[in-house]
């Protein structure tokens, strides 16, 4: 087996488990929240870097990697672990998300996408077969199958139709799916219908994967039918195989999601929000541009011990982002990959206790965003 | 004393030297290459990648500390040391040159040169005195005085002017130096006319200070009129005091310059050069975005031990600058400083065996150009 998934502990008031995924470059705990590293690299932090954050496990994204630098080059360089000098776990995307946000660029047939690069306007298709040799060889550890996301919003017509060649896709990864060494994860689809969500798990989970994704979602949609919409899904998921929200989110989202049984997450918020100088505190977001903060000694988060938070106040965080220092980028970004990495420490241990609920509670009052109940 | 320089070996077979300094935040070696951190950062790298390079001592800008984040503030946040987390020594050079080369902007008077900010164009006057008082309130170990430096090309007549304004100023600082925690270099001018280098260095070696600084060179002229210029100020320095050569520079000129009796630098030559992708190796200048590395899996210097060359190809420091990936900047940084802290340290090891020039003929010949004789 490529990974090896144990649950080690089911919460007994909710869904959310703690579990642990063996991969041959190493073990991870869920729930596990993945940076992005689009390009082979996580916008402005090094390996070292991440280890130091507590990094578990990375996300590449096929689609970049194949532009630029391509992926034979990646291979010939030993791989994507080896290029970019992370030597833990790695899942790559299909490369389907991106192909289908460039909406103007690309012609959808059963085969595959057309679409144009937006480096240099080459034209290439992307299909089921391609993703698996690209991923392939780019040699993460997981990989994900090529899918077709519905926008939103989306007929039920269409999101049926999309549902279906979802599901005709998944198929043909799993039979071009060559090296054993990878763990192959089948995607659900299903748009805003719980019926077509509770089709499509069922025929995703027919074919048969160590892993499920539950994709199609956090694209626009209110935050209550991203939550029904994952309790339509997640009773149609083997209880055994680890459960991955694509693109899921903000803390809230994610700790509202592990109550609903899900494992693995990515996102570019923690990344992306960090170069925009917008930042994660136990006590809710700091926008570091704010003049309050100008000779403000403190540092980020008085109850973070990230490399940022020990060593430097706001007041020079402030400075450097002023000033438009690259420095500013790195630091920004510890910090935030630290917090995400800490609030998923920190969601394992409340599971453990049974307390996941409350948890979530706390968290909410403490960073100026209180539940009702 | 604010600092204490003690010579450790005198090179039998030129001026070279072998010294230390000692500071309150510690002691370096030298000769020594100061890395440039402009704005409270050395571009792109964090204090901990400077250590790790092997810095010694850092130099700060006081004009763009001066108009940010303001010198007041960094004071209020406990100096520079403490707002930048450098607790190594610190030079601030004293904002002149800066001014000066914002030639549009300024206005020169007895009492000092009126400019305006290239940040938001309000007026400001820099003195002597103000100099004083922004370094001393920065909180450098060592600090310049405030001198006007000549343009290249100038007139006999106007360099002598601007020597004569230059031993004015510097007596004015001495008087207006309170902090004696601080060394206060003087600076020698002089233009390129080696009568008028003579009078500057006596006139400011007659006022007295702790270390000599040789200023207005690096400034277009050519090579041998700048080795020239050091050969005229040199001797008319007290061997005792530490010799800065401001502003300069690339791997020969520095390892002339310290044959010349040079024991200090300063320059954004290897900083600047690595966010264009120009890198300096034990075999010569390596453009990093060149073709010829796209598929290289070899370090970009098998001799380096920095943290770019023990864990990452040519081929991803490639991808990453053609990418305009942030971690570019960051790792083609630390190879650059950490090349020019082993080149000093080549050189001081060279001192010690009394084989400087032999050092210097091998180094030119291994990166591509050798000397004559």
């Amino acid at each position: 087996m490529p990974i090896k998934f144990t649950i080690t502990h089911q919460e007994t008031k909710s869904r959310a488990r703690l579990g642990e995924i063996k991969t041959e470059h190493g073990s991870f705990q869920t729930p596990v929240f993945m940076p992005v590293g689009t390009q082979a690299s996580v916008k402005a932090l090094g390996s070292d870097d991440l280890k130091k954050c507590g990094v578990g496990i990375l996300l590449g994204n096929t689609y970049h990697l194949y532009l630029r630098p391509g992926h034979q080059l990646v291979k010939e360089m030993g791989g994507l672990h080896r290029f970019m000098n992370w030597n833990g776990p790695i899942l790559t995307d299909s490369g389907g998300y991106q192909v289908f946000s460039l909406k103007e660029l690309n012609k959808l047939t059963e085969e595959g996408v057309t679409f144009q690069s937006h480096i240099d306007g080459s034209r290439h298709l992307l299909s089921p077969e391609k993703s698996m040799e690209i991923q392939e060889a780019l040699g993460a550890d997981i990989i994900m199958a090529f899918d077709e996301p519905v926008p939103y919003p989306a007929s039920h017509s269409d999101t049926e139709e999309s549902g279906k060649l979802t599901t005709r896709w998944a198929k043909r990864c799993k039979e071009a799916h060559k090296d054993t060494s990878q763990a192959l994860f089948g995607i659900v689809q299903g748009g805003m219908f719980p019926d077509l969500r509770e089709r499509s798990a069922k025929e995703i989970v027919e074919l048969g994967f160590p892993g499920y994704a539950i994709g199609g979602l956090s694209v626009g949609e209110p935050k209550e039918l991203m939550a029904e919409m994952i309790d339509a899904t997640v009773p149609h998921l083997p209880p055994e195989a680890p459960r991955y929200l694509m693109g899921v989110g903000y803390p809230e989202d994610i700790l509202r999601s592990v109550l609903q049984g899900v494992d693995m997450f990515d996102c570019v918020v923690p990344t992306r929000n960090a170069r925009n100088g917008t930042l994660f505190t136990s006590t809710g977001k700091v926008m570091i541009k704010n003049a309050a903060h100008k000779n403000d000694p403190k540092p980020l988060d008085s109850n973070c011990s990230c490399y940022t938070c020990s060593n430097f106040t706001r007041a020079y965080l402030r400075h450097l982002f002023t000033a438009g220092e690259i420095l500013s980028y790195r630091l920004n970004t510890i910090h935030n990959v630290h917090f995400y990495m800490n609030l998923m420490a920190e969601i394992r241990k409340a599971i453990r206790e049974n307390r996941l609920k409350e948890y979530y509670c706390e968290f909410r009052k403490a960073t100026g965003n209180p539940c009702c109940g």
